[in-house]
Protein backbone atom coordinates (compact mmCIF):
# COMPACT_ATOMS: atom_id res chain seq x y z
CA UNK A 1 0.00 0.00 0.00
CA UNK A 2 1.29 3.66 -0.98
CA UNK A 3 -0.15 6.83 0.13
CA UNK A 4 1.13 10.15 -1.34
CA UNK A 5 0.09 14.11 -0.70
CA UNK A 6 -0.69 15.36 -3.90
CA UNK A 7 1.14 18.74 -5.19
CA UNK A 8 -2.11 20.45 -5.71
CA UNK A 9 -2.14 23.59 -3.69
CA UNK A 10 -6.10 24.10 -4.11
CA UNK A 11 -7.18 20.22 -3.95
CA UNK A 12 -4.22 19.00 -1.22
CA UNK A 13 -4.84 15.66 -2.53
CA UNK A 14 -4.27 12.78 -0.75
CA UNK A 15 -3.83 9.30 -2.21
CA UNK A 16 -4.35 6.09 -1.10
CA UNK A 17 -3.77 2.59 -2.86
CA UNK A 18 -5.15 1.04 -0.18
CA UNK A 19 -8.15 1.82 2.58
CA UNK A 20 -9.07 5.64 3.06
CA UNK A 21 -10.94 6.25 6.94
CA UNK A 22 -12.51 9.15 7.08
CA UNK A 23 -13.66 10.33 11.24
CA UNK A 24 -16.46 12.53 11.50
CA UNK A 25 -17.79 13.98 14.57
CA UNK A 26 -20.30 11.82 15.40
CA UNK A 27 -20.15 8.52 17.79
CA UNK A 28 -17.17 6.86 16.98
CA UNK A 29 -16.15 3.24 18.20
CA UNK A 30 -13.44 3.84 19.16
CA UNK A 31 -12.01 -0.40 19.26
CA UNK A 32 -12.90 -0.03 15.49
CA UNK A 33 -10.66 3.11 14.95
CA UNK A 34 -7.87 1.81 16.46
CA UNK A 35 -8.26 -1.58 14.73
CA UNK A 36 -8.59 -0.05 11.15
CA UNK A 37 -5.39 2.28 11.84
CA UNK A 38 -3.49 -0.77 13.21
CA UNK A 39 -4.10 -2.57 10.03
CA UNK A 40 -2.50 -0.10 8.42
CA UNK A 41 -5.43 2.26 6.82
CA UNK A 42 -4.64 5.95 5.98
CA UNK A 43 -6.88 8.09 8.54
CA UNK A 44 -8.24 11.64 7.67
CA UNK A 45 -10.04 13.42 10.56
CA UNK A 46 -13.23 15.32 9.28
CA UNK A 47 -12.32 18.68 11.43
CA UNK A 48 -13.75 17.64 14.78
CA UNK A 49 -13.81 14.06 13.85
CA UNK A 50 -9.93 14.42 15.02
CA UNK A 51 -11.37 15.19 18.75
CA UNK A 52 -11.95 11.38 18.12
CA UNK A 53 -8.63 10.16 17.40
CA UNK A 54 -7.28 12.03 20.44
CA UNK A 55 -9.87 10.04 22.74
CA UNK A 56 -8.27 6.93 20.40
CA UNK A 57 -4.40 7.86 20.85
CA UNK A 58 -4.37 8.15 17.14
CA UNK A 59 -2.82 10.65 15.11
CA UNK A 60 -4.47 11.09 11.65
CA UNK A 61 -2.64 11.29 8.46
CA UNK A 62 -4.40 14.62 7.79
CA UNK A 63 -7.04 16.98 8.93
CA UNK A 64 -9.70 18.33 6.48
CA UNK A 65 -12.53 20.92 7.18
CA UNK A 66 -13.54 24.16 7.64
CA UNK A 67 -11.82 23.80 11.35
CA UNK A 68 -14.97 25.24 13.21
CA UNK A 69 -14.74 21.88 15.83
CA UNK A 70 -11.40 20.93 16.26
CA UNK A 71 -9.83 21.22 19.69
CA UNK A 72 -6.07 21.65 20.30
CA UNK A 73 -5.25 22.98 16.76
CA UNK A 74 -2.16 24.09 18.16
CA UNK A 75 -1.30 20.77 19.04
CA UNK A 76 -2.09 18.81 16.17
CA UNK A 77 -0.08 21.14 13.90
CA UNK A 78 3.17 19.88 15.79
CA UNK A 79 1.84 16.17 14.82
CA UNK A 80 -0.27 16.35 11.56
CA UNK A 81 -1.11 17.80 8.38
CA UNK A 82 -4.11 20.38 8.54
CA UNK A 83 -5.51 21.17 5.62
CA UNK A 84 -8.47 24.13 6.16
CA UNK A 85 -10.95 24.20 3.79
CA UNK A 86 -13.22 27.80 4.44
CA UNK A 87 -15.79 27.49 1.94
CA UNK A 88 -19.11 26.73 3.56
CA UNK A 89 -20.84 25.04 0.42
CA UNK A 90 -20.17 21.22 1.46
CA UNK A 91 -19.46 19.82 4.51
CA UNK A 92 -16.51 18.66 6.24
CA UNK A 93 -17.23 14.97 5.09
CA UNK A 94 -17.43 16.17 1.69
CA UNK A 95 -14.42 18.36 1.98
CA UNK A 96 -12.63 15.23 3.08
CA UNK A 97 -13.78 13.37 -0.12
CA UNK A 98 -12.61 15.98 -3.04
CA UNK A 99 -9.38 16.03 -1.48
CA UNK A 100 -8.90 12.09 -1.55
CA UNK A 101 -8.51 9.51 -3.52
CA UNK A 102 -9.01 5.72 -2.11
CA UNK A 103 -10.18 2.53 -3.89
CA UNK A 104 -12.25 1.87 -0.85
CA UNK A 105 -12.95 4.73 1.86
CA UNK A 106 -14.93 3.73 5.17
CA UNK A 107 -16.34 6.36 6.71
CA UNK A 108 -16.97 6.57 10.87
CA UNK A 109 -19.27 8.67 13.07
CA UNK A 110 -21.00 10.24 10.16
CA UNK A 111 -24.19 8.49 10.45
CA UNK A 112 -26.26 7.72 13.40
CA UNK A 113 -26.47 10.52 16.24
CA UNK A 114 -27.72 13.62 14.90
CA UNK A 115 -30.12 13.09 12.23
CA UNK A 116 -29.13 16.37 10.05
CA UNK A 117 -25.52 15.43 9.76
CA UNK A 118 -26.76 11.50 8.81
CA UNK A 119 -28.64 12.67 6.38
CA UNK A 120 -26.20 15.46 4.62
CA UNK A 121 -23.83 12.39 4.61
CA UNK A 122 -26.32 10.52 2.89
CA UNK A 123 -26.13 12.97 -0.26
CA UNK A 124 -22.34 13.56 -0.33
CA UNK A 125 -22.74 9.32 -0.49
CA UNK A 126 -25.31 9.82 -3.58
CA UNK A 127 -23.13 12.36 -5.27
CA UNK A 128 -20.02 10.23 -5.01
CA UNK A 129 -20.49 7.39 -4.29
CA UNK A 130 -20.92 6.34 -7.90
CA UNK A 131 -17.44 7.09 -8.88
CA UNK A 132 -15.69 5.48 -5.76
CA UNK A 133 -16.67 2.63 -3.16
CA UNK A 134 -17.34 4.61 0.21
CA UNK A 135 -19.02 2.30 3.03
CA UNK A 136 -20.74 4.52 6.47
CA UNK A 137 -20.48 2.77 9.65
CA UNK A 138 -22.22 3.68 12.67
CA UNK A 139 -22.99 1.94 15.82
CA UNK A 140 -25.23 -0.58 14.35
CA UNK A 141 -25.57 -0.45 10.43
CA UNK A 142 -23.20 -0.09 7.77
CA UNK A 143 -24.17 1.78 4.47
CA UNK A 144 -22.95 1.05 1.54
CA UNK A 145 -23.90 2.67 -1.55
CA UNK A 146 -24.60 0.56 -4.96
CA UNK A 147 -25.64 1.05 -8.39
CA UNK A 148 -24.61 -2.37 -10.24
CA UNK A 149 -25.24 -5.84 -9.58
CA UNK A 150 -23.85 -7.34 -6.61
CA UNK A 151 -23.23 -10.19 -4.81
CA UNK A 152 -22.43 -10.64 -0.79
CA UNK A 153 -23.00 -13.67 1.84
CA UNK A 154 -24.06 -13.06 4.99
CA UNK A 155 -25.68 -15.51 7.54
CA UNK A 156 -29.26 -17.26 6.83
CA UNK A 157 -31.75 -15.00 8.36
CA UNK A 158 -29.81 -11.27 8.57
CA UNK A 159 -31.48 -8.62 7.22
CA UNK A 160 -30.32 -6.95 4.30
CA UNK A 161 -32.27 -3.55 3.49
CA UNK A 162 -31.90 -2.28 0.62
CA UNK A 163 -32.82 1.96 0.22
CA UNK A 164 -33.44 3.30 -2.88
CA UNK A 165 -31.31 6.97 -3.17
CA UNK A 166 -33.50 7.22 -6.26
CA UNK A 167 -35.87 5.59 -8.74
CA UNK A 168 -34.53 2.07 -9.55
CA UNK A 169 -35.67 -0.72 -11.30
CA UNK A 170 -34.64 -3.94 -9.94
CA UNK A 171 -34.30 -7.42 -12.78
CA UNK A 172 -33.88 -9.78 -10.19
CA UNK A 173 -32.64 -10.96 -6.78
CA UNK A 174 -31.47 -14.03 -5.65
CA UNK A 175 -31.41 -15.56 -1.54
CA UNK A 176 -33.75 -12.83 -0.58
CA UNK A 177 -36.94 -13.47 1.43
CA UNK A 178 -38.42 -10.42 -0.39
CA UNK A 179 -37.28 -10.95 -4.26
CA UNK A 180 -37.17 -7.96 -6.13
CA UNK A 181 -37.81 -9.20 -9.38
CA UNK A 182 -39.18 -6.56 -11.48
CA UNK A 183 -39.70 -4.59 -8.46
CA UNK A 184 -39.53 -0.35 -8.46
CA UNK A 185 -38.34 1.33 -5.60
CA UNK A 186 -38.56 4.84 -5.28
CA UNK A 187 -37.23 7.58 -2.20
CA UNK A 188 -41.05 8.38 -0.88
CA UNK A 189 -42.45 5.70 -2.35
CA UNK A 190 -41.36 2.12 -1.99
CA UNK A 191 -38.29 0.81 -0.20
CA UNK A 192 -37.06 -2.33 0.44
CA UNK A 193 -35.78 -2.12 4.46
CA UNK A 194 -36.09 -5.38 6.45
CA UNK A 195 -35.64 -7.47 3.23
CA UNK A 196 -33.83 -10.51 5.07
CA UNK A 197 -30.82 -13.34 3.57
CA UNK A 198 -32.42 -16.66 3.54
CA UNK A 199 -29.54 -18.86 2.63
CA UNK A 200 -26.81 -16.05 3.56
CA UNK A 201 -25.61 -15.31 -0.17
CA UNK A 202 -27.34 -12.63 -1.84
CA UNK A 203 -27.32 -11.19 -5.48
CA UNK A 204 -29.09 -8.16 -6.07
CA UNK A 205 -29.09 -7.40 -10.36
CA UNK A 206 -30.55 -3.71 -11.43
CA UNK A 207 -32.17 -3.02 -14.88
CA UNK A 208 -30.10 -3.08 -17.52
CA UNK A 209 -29.02 0.21 -18.26
CA UNK A 210 -30.58 1.37 -15.20
CA UNK A 211 -28.47 4.39 -13.48
CA UNK A 212 -30.35 4.38 -9.82
CA UNK A 213 -28.42 4.17 -6.93
CA UNK A 214 -29.40 2.64 -3.81
CA UNK A 215 -28.24 2.09 -0.20
CA UNK A 216 -27.56 -1.52 1.17
CA UNK A 217 -27.41 -1.79 4.75
CA UNK A 218 -26.36 -4.76 7.01
CA UNK A 219 -25.61 -4.87 10.45
CA UNK A 220 -22.12 -3.69 11.19
CA UNK A 221 -20.65 -6.90 11.96
CA UNK A 222 -20.63 -7.80 8.54
CA UNK A 223 -17.96 -4.78 8.20
CA UNK A 224 -14.75 -7.10 8.06
CA UNK A 225 -15.97 -9.56 5.11
CA UNK A 226 -17.68 -6.50 3.11
CA UNK A 227 -14.01 -4.94 3.38
CA UNK A 228 -12.33 -8.14 2.30
CA UNK A 229 -14.70 -8.55 -0.96
CA UNK A 230 -14.48 -4.85 -1.76
CA UNK A 231 -10.39 -4.55 -1.56
CA UNK A 232 -10.27 -8.13 -3.47
CA UNK B 1 -59.49 15.87 24.26
CA UNK B 2 -61.66 13.26 22.80
CA UNK B 3 -60.42 9.56 21.61
CA UNK B 4 -62.77 7.10 19.92
CA UNK B 5 -61.90 3.59 18.08
CA UNK B 6 -63.78 3.61 14.65
CA UNK B 7 -65.79 0.98 13.41
CA UNK B 8 -64.58 0.40 10.09
CA UNK B 9 -63.06 -3.20 10.69
CA UNK B 10 -60.55 -2.61 7.84
CA UNK B 11 -59.14 0.42 9.05
CA UNK B 12 -59.81 0.04 12.71
CA UNK B 13 -59.06 3.89 12.62
CA UNK B 14 -57.80 5.34 15.57
CA UNK B 15 -58.81 9.34 16.24
CA UNK B 16 -58.16 11.60 18.51
CA UNK B 17 -58.41 15.72 18.59
CA UNK B 18 -55.11 15.78 20.38
CA UNK B 19 -51.57 14.46 20.37
CA UNK B 20 -50.88 11.24 18.96
CA UNK B 21 -48.00 9.25 20.46
CA UNK B 22 -46.63 6.39 17.89
CA UNK B 23 -43.69 4.22 19.42
CA UNK B 24 -41.49 2.64 17.41
CA UNK B 25 -38.97 -0.26 18.13
CA UNK B 26 -35.61 2.35 18.35
CA UNK B 27 -34.24 3.52 21.53
CA UNK B 28 -36.91 5.38 23.35
CA UNK B 29 -36.19 7.92 25.96
CA UNK B 30 -38.07 6.44 28.85
CA UNK B 31 -38.93 9.62 30.60
CA UNK B 32 -39.81 11.37 27.72
CA UNK B 33 -41.96 8.72 26.99
CA UNK B 34 -43.78 8.73 30.13
CA UNK B 35 -44.23 12.25 30.31
CA UNK B 36 -45.63 12.69 27.20
CA UNK B 37 -48.71 9.49 28.32
CA UNK B 38 -49.18 11.16 31.49
CA UNK B 39 -50.00 14.77 30.01
CA UNK B 40 -52.88 12.55 28.22
CA UNK B 41 -51.35 11.68 25.36
CA UNK B 42 -52.94 8.78 23.21
CA UNK B 43 -50.37 6.18 22.65
CA UNK B 44 -50.12 3.81 19.61
CA UNK B 45 -47.07 1.11 20.25
CA UNK B 46 -45.78 -0.03 16.69
CA UNK B 47 -45.62 -3.20 16.95
CA UNK B 48 -41.82 -4.18 18.79
CA UNK B 49 -42.67 -0.22 20.21
CA UNK B 50 -44.96 -1.94 22.97
CA UNK B 51 -42.09 -3.87 24.44
CA UNK B 52 -40.47 -0.33 25.15
CA UNK B 53 -44.34 0.72 26.78
CA UNK B 54 -43.70 -2.20 29.39
CA UNK B 55 -40.29 -0.62 30.09
CA UNK B 56 -42.15 2.52 30.99
CA UNK B 57 -44.81 0.71 32.68
CA UNK B 58 -47.44 2.31 29.98
CA UNK B 59 -50.19 0.49 28.26
CA UNK B 60 -50.54 2.31 24.85
CA UNK B 61 -54.03 2.26 23.46
CA UNK B 62 -53.49 -0.01 20.96
CA UNK B 63 -51.01 -2.14 19.33
CA UNK B 64 -50.20 -1.80 15.55
CA UNK B 65 -48.55 -4.35 13.07
CA UNK B 66 -47.06 -7.60 11.98
CA UNK B 67 -46.68 -8.31 15.43
CA UNK B 68 -43.21 -9.83 14.66
CA UNK B 69 -41.34 -8.02 17.07
CA UNK B 70 -43.96 -7.98 19.40
CA UNK B 71 -43.09 -9.82 23.06
CA UNK B 72 -46.07 -11.59 25.51
CA UNK B 73 -48.54 -10.59 23.19
CA UNK B 74 -50.67 -12.73 25.20
CA UNK B 75 -50.63 -10.39 28.10
CA UNK B 76 -51.04 -7.55 26.03
CA UNK B 77 -54.25 -8.59 24.81
CA UNK B 78 -55.49 -8.81 28.57
CA UNK B 79 -55.03 -4.65 28.36
CA UNK B 80 -55.45 -3.61 25.56
CA UNK B 81 -56.24 -3.75 21.29
CA UNK B 82 -54.30 -5.51 19.36
CA UNK B 83 -54.49 -4.51 15.92
CA UNK B 84 -52.58 -7.06 13.73
CA UNK B 85 -52.00 -5.79 10.37
CA UNK B 86 -50.20 -8.64 7.98
CA UNK B 87 -49.67 -6.94 4.81
CA UNK B 88 -45.68 -6.60 3.82
CA UNK B 89 -46.03 -3.72 1.63
CA UNK B 90 -45.67 -1.30 4.76
CA UNK B 91 -43.40 -0.88 7.79
CA UNK B 92 -45.20 -0.60 11.35
CA UNK B 93 -44.67 2.79 11.36
CA UNK B 94 -46.97 3.50 8.23
CA UNK B 95 -49.44 1.01 9.12
CA UNK B 96 -49.69 2.93 12.19
CA UNK B 97 -50.49 6.35 10.67
CA UNK B 98 -52.89 4.81 7.86
CA UNK B 99 -54.65 3.63 10.99
CA UNK B 100 -54.97 6.51 12.87
CA UNK B 101 -56.12 10.10 12.44
CA UNK B 102 -55.11 13.14 15.02
CA UNK B 103 -53.90 17.02 14.48
CA UNK B 104 -50.27 16.24 15.60
CA UNK B 105 -48.35 12.66 15.61
CA UNK B 106 -45.24 12.41 17.42
CA UNK B 107 -42.49 9.09 16.94
CA UNK B 108 -40.12 8.13 19.64
CA UNK B 109 -38.13 5.40 18.61
CA UNK B 110 -38.40 5.73 14.78
CA UNK B 111 -35.52 7.58 13.79
CA UNK B 112 -31.91 6.93 15.62
CA UNK B 113 -30.23 3.52 15.87
CA UNK B 114 -30.77 1.58 12.96
CA UNK B 115 -30.09 3.60 9.57
CA UNK B 116 -32.88 1.73 7.48
CA UNK B 117 -35.36 1.88 10.03
CA UNK B 118 -34.43 5.68 10.08
CA UNK B 119 -34.39 5.77 6.44
CA UNK B 120 -37.87 3.75 5.96
CA UNK B 121 -39.49 5.99 8.59
CA UNK B 122 -38.26 9.24 6.09
CA UNK B 123 -40.29 8.06 3.56
CA UNK B 124 -43.18 7.32 5.24
CA UNK B 125 -42.82 10.97 6.34
CA UNK B 126 -42.77 12.31 3.22
CA UNK B 127 -45.81 10.18 2.03
CA UNK B 128 -48.06 11.04 5.35
CA UNK B 129 -46.55 14.70 6.81
CA UNK B 130 -48.08 16.33 3.76
CA UNK B 131 -51.28 15.61 5.29
CA UNK B 132 -51.03 15.80 8.78
CA UNK B 133 -48.72 17.17 10.93
CA UNK B 134 -45.76 14.67 12.31
CA UNK B 135 -42.71 15.03 14.21
CA UNK B 136 -40.18 12.10 15.09
CA UNK B 137 -38.04 12.70 18.01
CA UNK B 138 -35.01 10.54 18.49
CA UNK B 139 -31.82 10.51 20.97
CA UNK B 140 -30.53 13.61 19.78
CA UNK B 141 -32.52 15.46 17.07
CA UNK B 142 -36.45 16.15 16.64
CA UNK B 143 -37.48 16.20 12.73
CA UNK B 144 -40.75 17.55 11.21
CA UNK B 145 -42.28 17.84 7.55
CA UNK B 146 -42.90 21.05 6.22
CA UNK B 147 -43.90 22.39 2.94
CA UNK B 148 -45.43 25.86 3.34
CA UNK B 149 -44.23 28.56 5.37
CA UNK B 150 -42.89 28.15 8.80
CA UNK B 151 -41.68 30.72 11.93
CA UNK B 152 -40.76 29.18 15.07
CA UNK B 153 -37.91 30.47 17.95
CA UNK B 154 -35.05 28.74 19.07
CA UNK B 155 -32.32 30.49 20.79
CA UNK B 156 -29.33 32.83 18.95
CA UNK B 157 -26.79 30.50 17.83
CA UNK B 158 -29.02 27.18 17.65
CA UNK B 159 -28.92 24.77 14.83
CA UNK B 160 -31.50 24.91 12.63
CA UNK B 161 -31.12 22.15 9.94
CA UNK B 162 -32.90 22.15 6.77
CA UNK B 163 -32.94 19.13 4.81
CA UNK B 164 -34.39 18.56 1.59
CA UNK B 165 -36.77 15.29 0.80
CA UNK B 166 -38.03 17.03 -2.57
CA UNK B 167 -36.60 19.46 -4.91
CA UNK B 168 -37.52 23.30 -3.51
CA UNK B 169 -36.94 26.47 -4.12
CA UNK B 170 -37.02 29.35 -1.03
CA UNK B 171 -37.89 32.61 -1.81
CA UNK B 172 -36.39 34.25 1.33
CA UNK B 173 -36.05 33.27 5.21
CA UNK B 174 -35.61 35.37 7.85
CA UNK B 175 -32.92 35.22 11.35
CA UNK B 176 -31.24 32.14 9.52
CA UNK B 177 -26.86 32.73 9.69
CA UNK B 178 -26.86 31.38 6.11
CA UNK B 179 -30.12 32.88 4.02
CA UNK B 180 -32.43 30.63 1.76
CA UNK B 181 -33.62 33.57 -0.38
CA UNK B 182 -33.92 32.08 -3.73
CA UNK B 183 -32.10 29.05 -2.94
CA UNK B 184 -32.84 26.05 -4.68
CA UNK B 185 -32.52 22.57 -2.20
CA UNK B 186 -32.88 19.50 -3.45
CA UNK B 187 -32.03 15.45 -2.20
CA UNK B 188 -28.19 14.27 -3.58
CA UNK B 189 -27.73 18.13 -4.89
CA UNK B 190 -28.16 20.69 -1.85
CA UNK B 191 -29.23 20.78 1.26
CA UNK B 192 -29.54 23.28 4.19
CA UNK B 193 -28.01 21.37 7.46
CA UNK B 194 -26.03 23.22 10.09
CA UNK B 195 -27.70 26.38 9.41
CA UNK B 196 -28.10 28.26 12.44
CA UNK B 197 -30.48 30.83 14.40
CA UNK B 198 -29.20 34.54 14.45
CA UNK B 199 -31.44 35.58 17.11
CA UNK B 200 -33.73 33.32 18.16
CA UNK B 201 -36.81 33.98 16.03
CA UNK B 202 -36.28 32.53 12.40
CA UNK B 203 -38.72 32.10 9.36
CA UNK B 204 -38.59 30.03 6.48
CA UNK B 205 -40.31 31.19 3.08
CA UNK B 206 -40.67 28.29 0.08
CA UNK B 207 -41.69 29.98 -3.21
CA UNK B 208 -45.41 30.61 -4.06
CA UNK B 209 -47.06 27.26 -5.53
CA UNK B 210 -44.04 25.25 -4.29
CA UNK B 211 -45.18 21.67 -3.38
CA UNK B 212 -41.55 20.63 -2.27
CA UNK B 213 -41.58 18.91 1.49
CA UNK B 214 -38.17 19.50 3.50
CA UNK B 215 -36.89 18.31 7.05
CA UNK B 216 -37.02 20.75 9.23
CA UNK B 217 -34.24 19.15 11.96
CA UNK B 218 -33.65 20.52 15.40
CA UNK B 219 -32.29 19.98 18.62
CA UNK B 220 -34.92 17.40 20.39
CA UNK B 221 -34.81 19.85 23.67
CA UNK B 222 -37.48 22.02 21.28
CA UNK B 223 -39.67 19.46 21.41
CA UNK B 224 -41.58 21.04 24.28
CA UNK B 225 -42.39 24.61 22.32
CA UNK B 226 -43.06 23.17 19.18
CA UNK B 227 -46.14 20.64 20.37
CA UNK B 228 -47.34 24.16 21.72
CA UNK B 229 -46.51 25.97 18.41
CA UNK B 230 -48.37 22.96 16.55
CA UNK B 231 -51.13 22.46 19.09
CA UNK B 232 -52.22 26.33 19.65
Amino acid sequence: MQASFGDDNKTALIKTSGVLLIVGGGNVEMGLLKELKNAGTMVIAADGGANACARAKIVPDAIIGDMDSLDGRGDWEQKTRIIEITEQQTTDFEKCLYSSQAPLTIGLGLTGKRLDHTLAALDVMLRYGKERRIVLVDETDLAMLANSAFSFAVSPGDRVSIHPLERVVFTCSKGLKYPLDGLELAPGERSGTSNMATNGRFTIEPAPEEKGAWLLLLDKRHLAPLILKLTR
